[in-house]
């Protein structure tokens, strides 16, 4: 079991925002998502499973123009080999940027935190 | 410790669906969320504490004319006392039905299960 620290979330987030959006880098996806995780995007079903959240992000990535993402953890638990964070997000794109929340639980998984359940919505 | 499954979730997301919404006795709240229990509403910022959340329903099913919320749990994981349910729901107010998916993570307060995280969106 890796360390149990905000700051070994941290980087996973941050190869969320520059690996895979600021550099468009999807594969990078493998390291932030668990093999079977599930997202529940707003506005459309939940999505099961690495593949297909990939296709997510590059569809909306390049539907929403995004050019940048910074993700703030507001609070973490750790349970174990899960944990629970409650974030919030500015989402930067062409036209703009949005504010959301979220939550993540997160799991490990060979040896590194990743997101399993990830949810969010406007602010 | 009380029983871990998903029918003690259950007799919990009853008492929200028939006694705070369809009864609108906010204070059976109480039985819903724990004392500190955090809500994400989308398009609204985090709502802390349990007086607060209580405000937001009253003002939700008096706004929205709520007439029945039906909640069903599509997956549950418990971790000691702690429980994360990803779920769906169908909010039916007087001009139609919507449909919403949530995570809502569980801690278990005086022996009951209660929400202690609760995020939703549209579908």
């Amino acid at each position: 079991m890796g360390p149990q620290s905000a700051s070994a979330l941290r980087k996973t987030n941050q190869i969320f925002e520059e690996e895979v959006v600021i550099r468009g880098n999807f594969n990078a996806l493998e390291s932030v998502y668990t093999e079977n995780a599930r997202i529940l995007p707003p506005g459309a079903a939940m999505i099961e499973g690495r593949p297909a959240i990939k296709e997510f992000w590059q569809g909306a990535a390049a539907s929403l123009n995004v050019t940048s993402i910074q993700l703030e953890t507001v609070d973490v638990e750790f349970l174990g080999d899960t944990a629970v964070e409650i974030g919030r997000a500015m989402i930067n794109t062409q036209s703009g940027s949005m504010a959301v929340k979220y939550v993540v639980v997160w799991k490990q998984e060979d040896g590194a935190w990743k997101w399993h359940i990830d949810i969010w919505n406007p602010s």
